[in-house]
């Protein structure tokens, strides 16, 4: 081989269920695609079971294990801490791995509460003077429609933004014997559906246009309060089942959040949540409308993105159909022929790629903590909002903490 | 022939633009196609200006004219008034019509204020106990697709409803230059996009859900605050073209207008009315979550009907695009054969056709105007929650009146 | 009024089922969208049964009836002859009436055999050197979309054309037990899905591109070949029922005809027409693939053409979806503002306007019974091709006869 | 961990372009996400060019190489011979390694010609006789909604099968620059689009059907007949470019075919395969019309399944839209919770997995080289047809070899 083998970027995960299986085929399939500075390793994953987190290292490659967190962050083997676990335990490793000089890929949303995420953008900011970087897995942002919808935003197509809608419809919670799982638990996952999905048309909204959510007005309502208990439910999925003797246990977080919102530059904003639309699966859908162009996406067709161009000749206007898979359009290049789809995992195939990529430049990736913390107050401002009669909530009347506004000026410098 | 010629039903329209057409073409047409009691007749049309009344009269096939609907009123060979003028005439001739004993057909929305609205409704409610009937003209009811969305909600085919999304999009003001018509004038239309499309899908929300709304959340919004004065517009879809020395005007009525709701059997809803979404010329869109099932309208679409079945086999079920020509739907038995689609126009022949059935039978056509007041405290409460920081506002608190309150309990019985 | 009332056009129709109403439809309603240069009058309606006729002239609007087609052509009040009877009745009634000096609009397909098409399409040549026109009712050329798809053709839009894929796909046959109508009667109707739909396409195909099919590959099929006799059914969409003791007749059409084709300018064409494609009920499908660009039409979705610009910027190439709904369109400023679809019928109504038109010009009408004449043949080259194991079956092997082949340079001639 | 590893499968796999790197990546994950019996190991990948493939075994994760594909099958450490150059390799390869007691998986189509193929059938059914197994691959039957229509066909929810349409659509050579690459040179590729891409969709319509095509009638064509040299031409998305001084060479291949076809159950068809349908990037599409129901599929949306289900309550029929990414779906619930979709390369992957499933039980994996003849007889049918003025050619007479029919029986055997 004419070219040095690159050195090697030796990760260590936490957790191992969904999101632990699509990080583990990322960091297995990234550089086999791309051209990386960097080859991912998978040195060791984490998880409190002894035997099945080696079933899980097995199955998905990682070439050792460690039943405790804490364990993986003394290793002097391993350079990035990949954090798969629910919400509740985010802050905590993400601290504890940057302080100890590991890079952090956390998976969203980044934490439980705004007072936890401010923690981890001040630790992330802190890191990022050594050249220890912490991003955050809004990995629909690297779906390539997506990335091509902001590329054309960016290049001014649109003109000026007007509005923007967005929805993320599933219905998984549709079935009322759907069972009580640690997702429907707001002590482990901080909200339902809001933080769920509606982060990520939250994060994908922002990224699109460019632009922050300054304010939201919201209403959030769980359909189903009780759900049976101990079910045998696995993945998002399957369908639940309650016998007459099955234990019930509360729901105590949200099926479906709604709310308006305004934009920095300008725009409203209308954004729907739910995990209870009946026959819409993994609706994750973005529309945003300007002066000269409008683009419409929706994550069941992935591979394509709506573009009206207002500039197209009289009579001939209308939504083009790209077909996102040309080697025009971001990341595509590196796949497979025209024409020939992508999935769902390549979001996180592309997100590890974009990582080391900038880990190995010694510049912070997209989105860093500091983005997601922004995510994360919109989040706290629906709740606040929904909590009081749907009353207009500024975004930014979260932020007083000096911390956080210390940290947005500075993450836009590191930038 | 075998059966007696029907009698006439003899109409006097004031207004003859856009709607007048519109419902001419209803009265020609409707008794070629369906079995009608009484056979339409078109007697005398209304405006102010002589030679543009006659020149209408001519084209739209009106056998008179007159040019103050004062005296279409007064005259002894007609039955029905037809309003097709903007809002802020709906409530004088309407009233005048009713107590001269004269059944009406008003266009939406029914006024431009909620007091005017209830002054209708009121003398509606005692013309009825006359036989004199007054109905409004929310024709996209008659649509075939939202006829069979309401049908399968009544027969039980959604389960329990959960959630509710209205959009009406539109894009004839994307355009800054277009220019400052009737439409944009807050004296003459009441409202902009909230009341001339969004009346619509309250209307088809509530329609087809069998639900009322009873409180709101919204935010309105004008993304182009002055245009030009005087331009050459005709219609909706023309392009607007300001020179230089154009004179500008400000407009006085909203871009968009987007809100969240509840209704009175427990969904919650999300609505978007806008005429700035660049690219959607007529997306009038209702999609209704169900427990069991859910449906979902595009009117870009208008012969289609999206139904997906939760008891559909399992791996069988998405969402069924029923092409909704076939003689089992509404509607369409009179028409074509399957397959061969309708247009536009449809729905107010359909209009026609239920409200001479109605007549006929001397039984309160729907949607009363009853009904339409209720729209009309939708958009009051709307206008409510925009103007005071997005706080949620009831519906009802609006119909503190005696005579609201009256006509609520008694509409119901007539109907 | 200003302008003084255009001189009448009184038509003469023969037959008054599906087409009659269609046809009377538009007679009723052009002049009311079009300005008009001779007003429709519906004058008089023939049939056999006289008791039929006269209920259908009441509920369509004409205003005497006829018993004999003959007595249409000899009345003195009558300037056209409007046939919507089988198509083995075509040939005489057109010709008759021609040599009578009425014009005439005759429903497609031209004729059930070429001899009796170059026989009509001599008459027309013929007449047409004394001013009297005819033309063919190939309506489907009048919905806007297909028009605009024309029209870009012939400015160049798509480059050099290469393929044409047309289908012309229904179902109401799929139903074993469909009953035994004229349409599978190969005497009255000619052939079947050929015939009936096939001709649509074929017409639709060569309209489109400019081009005439010079040579087809065919095989036609018939699945279900003995169908209940004397069921009560009622045009093309209801179903059928067989009952134990039901007569049995057979089947002497095709239920769908397949071929390959070649255009005179180039390209190759795929042709499909069906009556037993399960779930489709009217998808009249035309696609041309040139150099620079590509449409697409679905007369499922009447109100769109899709065209794919290969002019377009690179990364935003895909299929623009135009809503054929605006000012710019063919059409389509004469009806409802922008968005606001049409629906099957008014083709028929474009058809009347477009042919009063050319004959208050003196000019001839398109298409003339020339352009039909050569729909004929191809028919006709598809039966023989089919009949011989599929043979190439050139077009014009089958205009041998003199009179033909002196039509052809006639008639472009007068075009 | 609790249960013993499996034991590898070793691969040793011919080429490394385009499929090379999709069937890379199906050894490299089927056993991450499917619990296969025996392990792949990637252990050798051979290529003419020494410095090229370390290059592409170092990218693809391949353990060592060989520059001579002789080498690879003389290794003790290979299991199995992985067939991914040019198609007029495949028939010395294959039985070569068969001979050597290799299993093979061969690319699709099977070979360049018909003798070909037999003698690579024959080989296989004799090695399938000790036990050494070959499989051709047609990969695109191992997507989950092409697996799902021949279950739901299988298991008679079409009722009899009356029509397939059948359609391949590509438009990489629409630019007439495009260069002359080996897909465009007869003695390299055997035909064009035929046997590229027209391969794929017999073999998928046979597939689904469960039926075999008997006879055809055909029509090839070539748009674009000289294209320039030595381009730099990458993949099939690429755009071309030809400078001034650009020499040109001959294509010695079909850029379309279509014909029309009978199956042996009685259904008729209609087939296209183009490179030049501008606009289609890769419109994979079948379409199986029943007497019960009716299947469409589109690769363009992978994840989707048509269904039209004629038991379906009369008025609620339509076209499900079945998004496949259910647990109840093949292959799916090995993957991702349901509406994350699947990309291409998956069927690869399920291809593997299906393949080593088949090899550890000692069974014959589908579809076999005798599957894959069949499919290459068509093929030659058709060429023969459309040589032959589209003459009907059955394709049971090209099958006239002793071999061939002797196969036949036995291959069902061991099926």
């Amino acid at each position: 081989m004419t070219k040095a083998e690159p050195a090697p970027l030796r990760i260590g995960m936490v957790g191992y269920a969904f999101m632990g299986a699509a990080h583990s085929h990322a960091w297995r399939t990234a550089h086999r695609f791309f051209d990386l500075p960097l080859t991912p390793q998978l040195t060791a994953v984490a998880g409190r079971n002894a035997a099945a987190v080696e079933e899980a290292a097995a199955r998905m490659g990682w070439a050792s294990t460690e039943t405790d967190w804490r364990a993986l962050i003394e290793r002097d083997d391993i350079d990035l801490i990949d954090i798969c676990s629910p919400g509740n335990t985010h802050a905590e490793i993400a601290v504890a791995a940057l302080r100890a000089g590991k890079h952090v890929l956390c998976e969203k949303p980044l934490a439980n509460t705004v007072a936890e995420a401010e923690e981890m953008a001040a630790a992330a900011q802190e890191a990022a003077r050594n050249g220890v970087f912490a991003m955050c897995g809004y990995s629909y942002r690297r779906t390539p429609a997506l990335a091509l919808a902001k590329r054309m935003v960016d290049d001014g197509r649109l003109g000026k933004i007007r509005q923007v809608r967005a929805q993320y419809l599933q219905d998984w919670l549709s079935d009322e014997n759907a069972p009580l799982t640690w997702r429907l638990d707001r002590e482990v996952s901080g909200s339902g559906a809001l933080g769920d999905i509606g982060a990520h048309i939250i994060d994908a909204a922002q990224f699109v246009t460019g632009q922050q959510i300054t304010g939201v007005s919201a209403l959030l309502e769980t359909f189903t309060r009780r759900r049976p208990v101990g079910g045998d439910f696995v993945g998002l999925g399957g369908h639940g089942a309650a016998g007459e003797d099955q234990p019930m246990g509360d729901v105590s977080v949200d099926d479906a959040a709604i709310f308006t919102a305004r934009f920095d530059g300008g725009p409203i904003g209308v954004f729907e949540a739910t995990r209870a639309a009946l026959g819409r699966k993994n609706a994750m859908r973005l529309e945003v409308n300007g002066s000269q162009g409008s683009l419409a996406f929706d994550f069941e067709d992935m591979n394509f993105l709506q573009f009206y161009d207002g500039t197209d000749r009289p009579g001939e206007q209308g939504f083009h159909r790209i077909m996102v898979t040309e080697p025009e359009h971001p990341y595509v290049g590196n796949w497979w022929p025209t024409g020939h789809g992508l999935g769902y995992e390549h979001g996180f195939t592309h997100q590890a790629a974009d990582l080391v990529a900038a880990l190995a430049a010694g510049t912070q990736p997209a989105p860093s903590f500091a983005d997601a913390l922004q995510v994360q107050r919109v989040l706290a401002a629906v709740e606040e909002s929904a909590a009081d009669d749907s009353r207009w909530t500024p975004v930014d009347a979260n932020a007083h903490s000096a911390a956080g506004a210390a940290l947005k000026t500075t993450a836009e410098e590191i930038r």
